[in-house]
């Protein structure tokens, strides 16, 4: 869709490269996009004529000029999700398609020990939905949570992840703070190497690409079912 | 819907009734209905079981026993809507459905000076999208407006509300808060007592039953666009 509106504007296909992944149902405050264009065109107006072209459920919210070695998928240092749950009783249809439903009361105390297992580098075969062909090892260096009335909130970065990986890691957090399994059975299940040990995928309509770090720019957002303004 | 889990839980029809108007497209957080049920049944088992048969756009927040004679419409004292706009350049995906996007900038202080003219009782007939053949007259207790960052909120309170006459009023207001209607012109609107001497109609998608206050209850709650936790 950014790769039509492109081309309304330079009536050529341009090549674009996203920063992360966004599964069907996956939202993104954050993510970056890199494209070359093949002629000046200022900043600011770049941004309007996007937004102008661009279907409602995207939007741009800035445009920089980079230098030409940058590239928003490579040269990016960490990417941060976030992930939302409405833990309550009866659902909320407002949140349907922005957070996963959770009726029983999470432990988060006990979900965060979990999540402190996973800090650090790791190899997370057993967290990716797919077999992956190359490296599994990746460096978590941050994994949040915290409960905002009847939202709680998990946010978790690191150098990179692998398919599925977060909603794999928040469906086995579930789990620990529903004492379906112990938060202290965590290191075997990254030992095993195995989808199979560690808990379900959490829905896609739960988690947020909230930002970007590179070198000179973070672009992290706050998904607006947090937001306090 | 609602009347359809109903028929699954005591195996009859069962009329309900709704406080207020909810067209297609708005929102409501705190919508009360009332109906009678054939035989006992707890109230909080009820609600478990209500929520169980209905589909993801509706939930039960509450279910209490009453007297006889409490009708959800006829007892209703006051109603309360809440209009929540995005007011930034561009449009914002994640609220595309829960907020009127309106690009320019918002001068608070002239639809406040609007938003005043329209406090106490009046006909509303100007505000009306629909010939009316009863009462037209309507008394306003509240027409509150306030900026949240990017987030304007409009919350107005009566003791009733003609079809389409918040949005009729939300559409005038945004008019005077882009310069395009002076607000002191709005006696002469509502003394006009014809639909075209008022402003556009705000999109349903901003509009929120928030409310609705009886002698012993009041079912105020914040739509979570605007919530802080």
């Amino acid at each position: 869709m950014l790769e039509d509106a492109l081309v309304k504007i330079f009536g050529e296909r341009i090549a674009v490269t996203g920063a992360g992944r966004t599964d069907a149902g996956v939202h993104a405050t954050g993510q970056v996009i890199s494209f070359r264009i093949p002629r000046d065109f200022p900043s600011e107006r770049l941004a309007i004529a996007l937004n102008a072209s661009l279907a409602d459920d995207v939007a741009v919210r800035d445009v920089t000029e980079v230098e030409e070695a940058f590239s928003a998928r490579r040269s990016a240092l960490e990417r941060t999700y976030v992930y939302a749950i409405v833990n309550r009783g009866e659902p909320s249809p407002l949140a349907a398609r922005y957070a996963w439903h959770v009726r029983r009361a999470l432990d988060l105390d006990a979900m965060g020990a979990a999540a402190a297992a996973l800090i650090g580098e790791h190899d997370f075969r057993s967290f990716c939905a797919l077999p992956e062909n190359g490296r599994t090892v990746r460096r978590l260096s941050e994994f949040a949570l915290d409960r905002r009335g009847e939202l709680v909130r998990l946010q978790v970065s690191a150098d990179g992840f692998l398919h599925h990986m977060v909603r794999a890691m928040v469906g086995t957090l579930v789990e620990c703070g529903q004492a379906r399994r112990d938060p202290a059975t965590l290191p075997a299940v990254l030992a095993a190497g195995d989808r199979r040990a560690a808990g379900i995928t959490a829905p896609a309509r739960g988690l947020y690409l909230a930002g970007v770090r590179y070198e000179e720019y973070h672009s992290l957002r706050e998904p607006w079912i947090f937001r306090t303004t």
